[in-house]
């Protein structure tokens, strides 16, 4: 598959690039954001970022400050888009939480969403396949963190697919998407009101049927406005407790939703994820 | 004179703030940023920020990662916008290096400008005096520095009041706008065709004019696209190297004009100007 560079701006050492290329997952052209360490003597390990409602592949790139931790710590970074763009589904742009910038991390299975909102599919297979062809990252050691809606990406991806990904880490995830708001919207537009199938989408869910990890981090701002009525930590802790499923959750006085949260804490995450992905 | 809370954010342990305030200078609304560490014992020193072209206060806010550096050194550091905003100049918002976003740091002499184009003596005299008012900042321990028309700023504004800031640094700054496009337009508008009055508006000349500072910290990308039309590095180099004013210059390969760049030097320049405040 072919790749467009968008740019690529030397970063601490390292090369920061944004690239874009047709997915076949989406149907349409997607673009990414892709750090690589300087210096590295072989293929590095490959840490994916997903973002939350709103966000580009930008808003990370930017704002997280990710780079300087990605350098030390030698591990590429990769951070996807939240959803399609360029379509125009009916309402698709209508709503901040449903749509374009909130693809949810799912394999949409309604009208019409079907055909453009496989971000689960894109996150899982296609991208990391083209980010290994093109670039020296090894497969063999990934890791997923995210925030927010990424959060509930990361945590229900690595859940899944345990095999693929050696750790994961969220900053104030949506825990439980089938028992907030933007979770029950997102969930039945792209799934259907049926809420069986949602399951394969929740992270509380996905543990209560068994699934498995060796741990989990989780960071979390107490002042987040979001926390109470969306992000809801304490199922995710009732859930680990109850299977045996070891979980970190550190929350943070005073901090709130934003990436200036992110960004005091992004150094901590990635040296977590480096520790298991070095080995 | 009262501020109004744009929005405060918890980062690394302290406060990243953004304010808005009627300002005398400029005769509009004028924002800044400003961060101010955590756990301070007493005021602590003020390091101002200068943006470059097209920039608000929110680019150095968020993209250059200052705040771990600044927490960690125990700085507050300001940030203010490059330019009034909410007027309709003739032509003020035609280009991206003259007017708005572009007020260079200088007290415009010409019509319309001279009512509203007054950033020299916003950053100098209203600034300083109002964050020193509201916040618990030592204005008897100022530094300086910016990114390329705010490092014009900083090396400008450092040259002219050695006795009120104590460090100054600059990344890719406009060394001598007298002798490159941006800046002949610049002060052509906002000075009027006489290029006398220039001089005090120019790095360099103010080194041959006498000016005089204890040292200079200037950080250059080589990869820069604008060195060799507008930045000039050696023209700097060869006045400090004349007039014996101690210059440090980084010319670093690889590294370009962007936010990528300055977020690989910041915690540099950030010590550099902690280990001058603190004494």
């Amino acid at each position: 598959m072919s790749l467009k560079t968008v740019s690529e701006n030397k970063c601490f050492g390292g090369q920061q690039g944004v690239y874009a290329h047709a997915s076949s997952e989406t149907g349409t052209e997607m673009r990414f954001s892709l750090f690589l360490p300087g210096d590295a003597a072989g293929p590095v390990p490959l840490l994916t970022w997903l973002s939350g409602l709103t966000c580009t592949e930008e808003n990370f790139t930017v704002k997280a400050g990710a780079q300087r931790y990605a350098a030390e710590q030698g591990v590429a970074v990769l951070a996807p888009d939240t959803s399609p763009r360029g379509t125009d589904l009916p309402g698709e742009h209508d709503a901040y939480d449903f749509g374009s910038g909130a693809g949810f991390y799912v394999d949409a299975t309604e009208a019409p969403w079907f055909d453009h909102y496989c971000m689960y599919g894109y996150v899982t297979r296609e991208l990391p396949a083209l980010v290994g062809e093109h670039f020296p990252v090894d497969l063999a050691r990934q890791g997923l963190f995210g925030h927010s809606m990424g959060g509930h990406g990361a945590l229900t991806i690595a859940l899944k697919n345990p095999e693929t990904y050696r750790s994961v880490s969220a900053f104030a995830p949506i825990v439980s998407p089938m028992n907030c708001p933007w979770g029950e919207k997102a969930l039945t537009g792209y799934l259907g009101a049926d809420r069986a199938p949602w399951r394969r989408y929740d992270a509380c869910a996905l543990i209560e049927d068994g699934a498995r990890l060796e741990h989990i981090l989780v960071d979390q701002g107490e002042a987040d406005d979001f926390l109470a009525e969306q992000l809801k930590p304490e199922l995710l802790e009732a859930v680990c407790d109850g299977a045996g499923v070891p979980l970190t959750l550190n929350r943070r006085p005073g901090y709130d939703h934003s990436y200036f949260f992110i960004a005091s804490f992004i150094g901590e995450h990635i040296a977590y994820h480096a520790e298991r992905l070095k080995g």
